[in-house]
């Protein structure tokens, strides 16, 4: 996480500030549960509120503090009772650190996916958009990079539109794994706090209580959440990678939006560079990668060692804030992509028409050539076209082997590119529900 | 995958036998669909069923027309026209390989997730067993590796319950995920194909129609299949970790069953080592970076490229198999796991009682003293204790500071282990719904 | 490693005959060490080689053995004693299996370092010859996938080669790395073994003696090993990816050799598909997450435990096979690569003199413009043409601004091919030692 | 790379004051050959060195051009035209972006490895101090956790040190894998710059000139270097664990110092936990993972693209100033570990003397006993010492199938700790290359 990939919204979920608030809302709650379970004085629990609902914590004076005693929570904790005063020794009460960061972590991570949930509705928006302003676009559909036969330019952003609605319910069923909160105490026994407080501050923090934990919350909830950010990350590259075929100089069926002022090389006045879809490349490199800590964190010693936290204070930020920034920048791209639909007709006629050759090779085999010398026939027509530049279509009505199966006439009919396009009213329906 | 790491069941799934029968039901599905929309003849599909039902096929005979074609699915289709005779011109019609390969592979995957689900189930059943068994056998719960307070050996078992539970929700949803159908030839735009031929095949294969493939199936899918397992492999990893730990020679609360004719050592006779732990940490390992090319194998460059096939040549029986064989094999650790309660009480005795320090804590500042001194008054006395051995409640009842806030039968009446004890009903009805 | 992507040379190191026969020599030869120092009876060592020297161990009979031991070497050593006689029990003397093992893979490892070290001088004569064949066919070179300025395609070979080379030298560390041998007995004390007898069978397996091993050589080795291979499947990565792009459609400046026979798409006659690079693709991500388990290996507890084995007994061929393959891939690719120089051309001519534009940029400030002010006149002429197609050399001519600075002939001189390949000599002399 | 994890030295490599002033330099050493070679003004270069020498750059100035030409070489030297005057027209004459940046990111990187091998200095000195103050403590050698033979606790920090050993020379050369400079113009071709230019800036920015570059220097040189300190990291997660394992309250062999004012649990004041270690191990997580996008950047498109540059604009810092803070943690941890003798020596008497086993094996081989008889008759005693606490000497000598062949004192003698230790100064010489 580096300002120039960062976005506020989701940095600021990460700033101590917001860290020591959800840590005193857990304290706080949790004071207010063993109040009204009678463990501590209801004036104690209101005496936390009053004094630390505005409170601003000093986060010099908490790291200060941390110096000495080498525990963040402890500090923290002695902090709030500079503020709070003697009744601070009702805070805490039965707790033990994990109990407040962990929560606390879920928390972040619970509001890390919302964020990314709206960034992916707005990223559908514009794909949606762009889809269905392309829903008819011809342009040449590749595999191996090679051409192969027609779709449209809306399909194209149809299969990314239905990538990242698989992508939105991974990060919904992401989110609810790690939407809980444990208050268990040491060891996770509840030998000194009242289950009940885990459920009420739970409800309070908009989590579920964790059914069993060992003191921490278990870290296969987090390997899975981190893991799901690194699968988005993957279908972000796909896309990009589109975007930066689609840009190169001998292809130029779409482009990234250059600005006025704009500079694509210090050497070459000239360039225009796909340096976006690159950036994200890029990103969703490190946002894969951060799944393999995740993972390995899993693995904690007895009831809990402290090797996860190291890792988290780095990948909590760093995943979250870096997929968060790809996503918008991502948006950006398709929203102000620009469309060169004169080019996609342009390289679709590149090939003289071989993309009808499946066309071909099927009426050959329904007007009774074995499924193998129709293949050969289509196969010889079509690399004179591929090596000479030929037109396919004249070189399969010169072939006789060919016209004693089908006319003329018939093989014209075959190079016909609504042919191609006659269901992608189906697939809209389908990927959209509507076309 | 290799044979001393396989089970017969799973590894059949990527038998070349299982891929071409499945191969033939795919194409001989879609037949019948065509033939009941009448694009090919009713006969023709009897045919190729007739013929291809129980026809068992040749493997070396396929292998030896790939040499020539460089091709799998042409091989597999031109020897299938050997044994269909001229009706297979109607085989494979508007349809291209990856819908035979991608098809077959998600049929692969769902049925080696059944078996991933019913291996979990195994081992939930296992955990649930030894869990109710130990629910009350008190072992101290360490973090850090360090004694911390006693907690049951039946709730180390219920964290691992919950774990694989999830476990088994996540392989679920994993399933769910890659278990499509795609039948829309080349380039996904089903110009050569009716939908109604994959929506066809689909149900027959068990499978749901994939809303839109660019001719492939995409690979965020697998991704998030492969990241799964990753996770499930994790938290193998730890309960393999605990269960080494407590096999260790000074702590020796559990071992993996030794069988009579097993030797630990070609050197040291008295060894007995917890090598089936030691494996499952080390095919966590494996299981855990095959997913690392399955989420590389998501941006595929356009339509389709094929740099996704030879990753899951290799993945997709390597990260089933292993991860199916680390699960029997765990199950069958805990299973047979020799439990050593003594023991237990052995090592929970050994800190004088340290694992009491929190609850005298708690009742030091319930009787007045703040947080920090009542820390400082318990830390003075477990420091002795820890360095020097001696008896923790001793300690406290000879510190004046201490029996100023609390009187030596209070004292004692907190060194009461079945204090720590009292919600682990609680936890059991949470995890397993009963206690 | 699966049999479609291994070589035999490679999967003989790894076989189950090659294994059982290095242990052989290093429990032989420690046995004449041993009989040299007096030890062990010089008639024993004898005996050992005479009775094993040609033995054909029995595979079916040592698993029958591990099964009941469930220990691979004590079943070797159970076998041999069937075969040696009485003699055998001054077998393995003060040795652990460790050091039958640990040495016997690091024999394997260094024999695979040996054939990919042959394989990478095949690779790197390939490229050589078609460097030099393509010394002066002049390509356009891209960065972003934007034409910038030309290259030779010898000099795009030439950076392969380079990058090759230094895949060489970092085989070579590697092989260094792993080419050491244990034989210190337990924990790696010499206690029951003499540190000669490991000096002695070091010399004769063409390793060095590991200067402090724990029973196991220590793990950082391997990961070192196992860390090269990925990279090296990295740079392949690069090359593959470069062929594939240049076979792209619409940029086909050369091409895989597609044999007679072949066929390159089930539904499509017409296609001609980099299939092989796209192959190698997927490769390189198998042989790069392999790094991964192997860096996991390291932190073995205490002197030693044995997780790494299952990690091993799967990478050691995995990783090995799956790299020799695709580095003798490679070298087919490259040695048969079809060439189009026409169309190298065809592509550089396609921006209008666009490639000039620095040379221009570079000549406005020599003749007193403002690097600023350059780059701006450059820059609008540029457009026109990346936009409209324009000449480049006629815009400039045809702008006041410029030519105020530049007369026509100045700039025409300045569009000249041989300009930018005036140094490939020089680079040639740096890569290849001559031009 | 955050703060709590970082040291100032490391972090300033990477701020931008460092790099501005990096890329001034090239700059500015460029300018100097090109006045040399007559290319530019001598005058031209001597006001480049004379205004920038001393020159602060104004990095909020920077960042607004940025902002407007998107491209941060541009931006740069923009500013610097306004610090210098007209001559700046001189300045990066035939130079690119990539010159600039990957130049400096090479001097950064070798910069960082200069400080790693720094650390590692003081890494091996602690060790080696360390070492030969308990070159002959005695303390149990475990395998699998278990108790295997005796070592001494001089022998473990002497494998720490063999293996940090070969971590330097690792470090070594993967500092001399980035240390290229290139000035290759655009595309790398030199057609609008002097390879002496090159040659010139290398020597001054102590580095080799690269020998072909592609614009960019190619990435397999990062990807070896990232994937080095991965492996690096493995080494420090193995040290860390044996620590955390050491200071288990059932092992107590050693112990993190712990500072006065320290706490170990906020809820449990007798805690004295590992936490540097277990922060370690997951700082080696985060470490190893950055290798991965390393290795995915090594292939970039064509002559270049910037995919990896967002990679190295997060890894470049975080990889750097991790593992350089976590080796500077190793090192305290070593220098101030708290060893206690004692309880090895309690430990290592645990099993009543079961570590002499495999002598008392190789002694009944000696006796003419088959090694599986020998084998049989160990272990049958060894597994009474085992379960029921039995003392293992005392078991043999009423063994009448063992004091067949070994008298009771022959037996007795076999108990001797010296006989494991008549090495270690063999081992020691090794090592440190005296005893």
């Amino acid at each position: 996480m580096i300002p120039r990939y960062s976005r506020p919204e989701m940095t600021s979920i990460w700033d101590p500030e917001t860290r020591f608030r959800i840590w005193f809302e857990i304290e706080a709650h949790a004071a207010s549960a063993m109040a009204e379970l009678g463990v501590i004085p209801h004036h104690a629990a209101k005496k936390i509120w009053d004094k630390g609902r505005n409170a601003k914590f000093d986060i010099a004076r908490i790291d200060a503090i941390e110096r000495e005693t080498k525990h963040d929570v402890i500090a923290f904790l002695t902090h709030l009772a500079e503020i709070v005063g003697p009744e601070a020794r009702f805070v805490h009460q039965g707790m033990t650190s994990s109990d407040v960061l962990d929560t606390c972590l879920n928390v972040q991570l619970v509001r890390a996916a919302d964020l990314l949930i709206i960034d992916l509705d707005h990223l559908l928006a514009a794909l949606k958009r762009r889809a269905f302003e392309h829903k008819t676009t011809p342009t040449i559909g590749r595999s191996h990079g090679i051409h192969a036969e027609p779709v449209t330019f809306g399909l194209k952003l149809a299969y990314a539109y239905a990538e990242f609605d698989r992508a939105k319910q991974r990060i919904v069923a992401a989110r609810r794994e790690v939407a809980t909160c444990a208050l268990s105490g040491a060891v996770g026994t509840f030998a000194n706090i009242d289950p009940r407080v885990e459920v009420y501050v739970a409800e309070k923090m908009g989590l579920e209580p964790e059914p069993i934990s060992t003191q921490v919350i278990p870290r296969d909830r987090h390997a899975m959440y981190f893991a799901t950010l690194a699968v988005v990350a993957s279908s972000i590259e796909r896309l990009a990678t589109e975007i930066r075929h689609l840009q190169r100089t001998e292809v130029l069926e779409a482009e990234e939006f250059f600005s006025a002022g704009q500079k694509g090389s210090s050497a070459m006045p000239h360039k225009r560079n796909p340096v976006l879809s690159e950036n994200l490349t890029g990103l969703a490199r490190m946002v894969r990668a951060y799944s393999i800590p995740a993972m390995e964190n899993v693995a904690l010693w007895h009831e809990r060692d402290i090797s996860h936290s190291s890792v988290e204070r780095m990948i909590g930020p760093d995943a979250t804030v870096t997929l968060d920034f790809a996503l918008a920048r991502l948006t950006g791209v398709i929203d102000k992509l620009v469309v060169y639909p004169e080019n996609m007709q342009k390289n679709l006629d590149k090939l003289g028409g071989l993309h009808n050759s499946q066309r071909v090779l099927l009426a050959l085999t329904q007007a009774g050539a074995s499924r193998e010398d129709a293949y050969a026939l289509v196969q010889r027509n079509a690399m004179k076209t591929w090596e000479q530049g030929k037109d396919f279509l004249a070189e399969l009505k010169a072939d006789k082997d060919v016209t004693a199966k089908l006319k003329p006439a018939e093989l014209e009919a075959m190079f016909d590119l609504g042919y191609h396009f006659k269901q992608v009213d189906t697939i809209f329906k389908r990927v959209f529900g509507k076309a």
